[in-house]
């Protein structure tokens, strides 16, 4: 099956990231298309960033559904960027179920831990991360917090900012008592064993998460309700 | 002083229908700069239509924001658009407070009456509201209801939906306890006076209640907080 | 418009206090009405306080409400103290709307801020605090911290506890996360400018926002819904 | 043990009733005191009765504590009116502890049913029961209804609603899956035995619930905590 | 009135201890019936022990609802471990009402503090009562805190952890604003006297509790409604 | 991989059937192993079921992860029960990871709907489904309905019950909005494609997603926490 996954912002270096972590994981019949925003901003830091990257989201959904050969025609796509940047309008325009790398990073820790936090970055991007648990109602059992780091950063790996995630980390396990972390931004798959090993409980890269619930989406043969919300106009039935 | 009233869609009729109303409770000082999508969308009533109606209210708060006499800039803005379509970028592109129409629509039923009900058109947008709802915390006092009839009803004028939201409204009253209707959707300030009349309880039109809001926040000083979430890059704190 | 600005205490001097903070951001054309309970306690500290400032409220609403001439009679009404002490009573004998100030300073730091925090005075009264959020659903996002101070230092001005203010403020921002602040207490007014220079972010008091707040009801015509909650006995619709 | 049943109304028949169908369930070693509001009104059925019901309550419960002899002073109070009217002031002039009658209904149905409704009167009085169903959190499992007769319908005997009750009671089992039902007013245990024969649950009566809990309180030697929200002037501790 | 008080492990010392407790506070008429697992786990502290412990208590109560002597049956029961182990199947094989020591202790907290906080042991055992927090809706008043010793720590009496309690609960106080303290586990009893003398806040200990809320049940003539939820196969209506 | 697919009751037709439907969407290396329970009850209709069922999961688990060879160790397990029965004891047994099918379904339908329904079998098992609902807290997405057959009734197909589902589906979706419906009850995967296309919303089987899940989980790596709720006696880390 043919995943795409889509990075709202135009740095292509953090789509090859994230692509190639999620390989590592994907089914062996699974092809995961790497899909960088061609215009926009480099990466998603705001709430004026997260325009930019949610039109660019929906017009690469849009550019892949309008593929002459079906084959072509993503099954599912993944959305790499925390908070889930495009993800409403992208999950009405794609005939494939559309996954978020939040959503699916906290149902992952949900079935793993009772309690867990995301740790995101910078720390202005919490409201983004706050917006997800809200959806989902996982207030109760997540918390969310921040390495107040800019998200260039990440652009060339991940690894200098170890130490920074495992004092954030302690202090969730103490403070929060989290049972497990989520890596909140994409690109830092680099961090997933270190750090696990370091805090001693799972940790868990959400486009990996988030690659494996589109797989498994599809092998059921699922799909977005066209119901109400997520209908499309002419399809929609009340 | 002056209020920009954003429309996030192409429909210039609806823009004037509503800076209309609301310029009937605005104070005397303030001048209502009507604000039309130049680009996008001639209603908002999807998820994809939401990514473009947010792109075009951020272009458009940008380029009043970059007006070269602080005079032309405007003091505050108002999103008239049911869901408060492209808030979260405008409140950060803005340099004075902005209010969406839902928001305000839900804090002014808040104020008058114990339990509420948004009734929204077409169906397909409830979870818009919802998500406003959700973000407010109103979930345990409001109700999301609808009139299943598309947005371009509207455009010239609302009062042959007048029977439509009445038999809604006594629903929303019979079975949610409401007690007081907040119409989901701009442009149907027409309905205000014959369905408070018909109903015998409040009926809240968001544009107008979004701007005494605004006059308000003005008149106290106030702005949007740049310490974190609402920060601008190279300003931010945290 | 005459907006009567209700203390439900006996000390004029807070009431001047505040009336006068108001006036500075009322509309020109709104004349503030100072209202003193003349019977009960001099500042409300606990719940038993509350029930002779509900009793004082009621009372004065009532007399007001009675007057032989309708210009006498007010077009709405301020609650002036923290915690919205008497308001149910209050909104259901007024002909007008009725605010509160919590419930009002609540509203406008959610236009303005992800998260906030009220800091009340004294630490004893923070369950009327959590109250007030309680009632709007607003826990998910506000704070509730506190001074211990008895209310009696700020009848005579409240600079003196800057510092306090300052420090709970800082620690607000720190440990929740808070984007803005609002005082909690009426008579805290002189702390809104130095506060806010201090901490960096919106500092809001409760009387000036509720003053808006009430001005925008009466702009658009709105009072109390008397479907139910809010009816009268003989005017009831269920 | 003593156990003062106080009526925020001055109907004494009602708190007549009140306390002889507490007596049937009390210890044989409890004493029960009927009190009954020396002024103030009839019944309590609106915001603005509540305010004068509480004043009543707690200048009873004052007048009580003062009394010279330590034996002719309540052990323990338990508040005769649905919604809790004046809970808070009496809790906190009280000496030992205040049980009121709605939370100890649902407390109570929470040990026996997963989902329960109150049925209350007359409808106007809902915000009431919503307000304690919040305080206790118990909104996932709880519904408030009502039958919309005056309170005055009760004062001498309840037996003539019991087909309004067994509808309405029908409703909720159907509608809410209620598997309890808890009166919502004082004065309606005649209703108890017939209605949990017609309807095959459940029926909770708040008084004499709330007496078996006044009585367990004692026996435990709790009384209401003193730290903070409850605590009283010149005792507290923060 | 026969009582029965079920210690899902198999540890008898505890349940003399907790019996012992009870007795001191229990009705003059109640006779305290001590049921000890007769197989399964000496204490209960992971998931798995309470399958064991769950598995126990129900055959516990079926056992004694087949006593051929009515007089031997028992009017009802009480779950003497904190989680409430096994309290789902007993409410349903129990003719009288259940009542579980960590519902009861949080119902009483809630009569006597705003904000109270439970210590349990060891801190692995925070999810169990968690959930039990989340079954009654009191997330927004309670919290849960641990010292992290074994249960096998208060097999012959509790007072040498009176340190690890103060301190624990001093932070509670300070940190979370509790008002009261609810003991997390059953056998601590002997904490009681001298945790609230040097907190000085009320000390709440479940099983006498628990006792005393069933004791009111039974007095009321009420038990577990068998409408739905704890309806038994061939009893149920729906 | 192999993935365990346990069924806490003894009907093992039932199993067949779960294991039969789960194959046509598991990956292709995924071995699935059926196991039923070798003692307890044929099917889990009441909270004493679940007790014997919690204890046929525990020892299964156990009995599997004993295995002397661990290829025949599984890597993962689904409780093929809905409400999950015995989820949390297999939990801390397993070394890999553990899913429930309602827990399961519930995400998944987050993932495509806004709201959506459970229609669960019989009407007294809705409780077990709430609290899966209120641990995943998607109370405000997700309502529980049901048919009111019994489990028994599904032992060989429930093709039979087709016509109850479709009518309880169109409630769902006319009454509660609800966009995707989840089947309440293991073996109904026969219902799937009829009712899917009866109603035109995605239809969701849990086993089937949890298979799906937890192939996901062993392909990122990933297990239970051991840091505190799922931890071990022994290897805990707090």
């Amino acid at each position: 099956m043919l995943i795409a996954i889509v990075n709202p912002n135009t740095t292509a270096s953090m789509t090859d990231a994230v692509v190639e972590a999620a390989s590592a994981i994907a089914r062996p019949d699974t092809e995961l298309l790497a899909v960088t925003a061609p215009t926009g901003v480099p990466s998603i830091e705001s709430h004026i960033d997260e325009v930019h990257g949610s039109a660019a989201v929906l017009a690469e959904v849009e550019r892949l559904e309008a593929a002459e050969s079906a084959a072509a025609r993503p099954d599912a796509y993944v959305i790499a960027c925390f908070g889930d940047t495009g993800l409403p309008g992208a999950r009405e325009a794609a005939t494939g179920p559309v996954v978020g790398m939040t959503e699916a990073a906290l149902m992952t820790a949900a079935l793993l831990a009772h309690r867990f936090s995301i740790i995101t970055m910078p720390a202005r991007t919490i409201e983004q991360s706050d917006r997800v648990v809200r959806t989902l109602g996982l207030g109760h059992r997540a918390t969310v917090r921040a390495v107040d780091e800019p998200v260039s950063e990440v652009t060339s790996g991940s690894l200098h900012l170890l130490d920074l995630f495992v004092a954030e980390g302690r202090r969730a396990i103490a403070d929060d008592r989290a049972e497990a972390i989520i890596l909140g931004c994409a690109g830092l798959a680099d961090l997933v064993a270190p750090l696990a090993s370091a805090l001693g409980v799972p940790v868990i890269e959400g486009v990996s998460a988030a690659v494996t619930l589109a797989e498994g989406l599809v092998a059921q043969g699922l799909t977005t309700s066209r119901a109400l919300t997520w209908g499309r106009p002419g399809e929609v039935r009340s």
